[in-house]
């Protein structure tokens, strides 16, 4: 493999799994106060738009991590929405 | 320009512009408390990496997107790193 890839492979593994430290944290601490409510709102948003994008072109690594980013972030958004403090 | 290409555009205006809600709330309230501080660690070290991968295939939107998505992301780690509370 290209070492190209690789740091394009690196690059997708952390903007996606970023967001575990922050799903676990809110979780834990049912404190979701400084989130912006409106930063989750749009990049759940695009990450869906990346999705669909992803399935469009056909690009597994594209649809791969986006579906799992999405699936961190609307947790993430789903919390601030729930936990009012 | 093609309907797939302006969704591409669209998701990646998304999750760019996203960080933007975010510094301006933590710059404001101060407080970065929720924020997690191994999800930006990891995501700021994500896009840095997305950004060489942008220069090393000469990709000008991925370039730009992580640029700009660069600047927000660290300065939300800054914020968190600066305000204590």
């Amino acid at each position: 493999m290209e070492f190209m890839t690789l740091v394009g492979l690196a690059a997708g593994f952390c903007t996606t799994v970023a967001f575990l430290p922050q799903v676990v944290k809110t979780w834990k601490s049912k404190s979701a106060k400084d989130l912006s409510l409106g930063m989750y709102s749009i990049f759940c948003t695009g990450v869906l738009l990346w999705l669909i994008y992803g399935i469009m072109i056909s690009d597994l690594p594209v649809i791969l991590a986006n579906a799992i980013t999405l699936i961190l972030a609307v947790s993430i958004l789903f919390f601030k929405l729930t936990f009012k403090s």
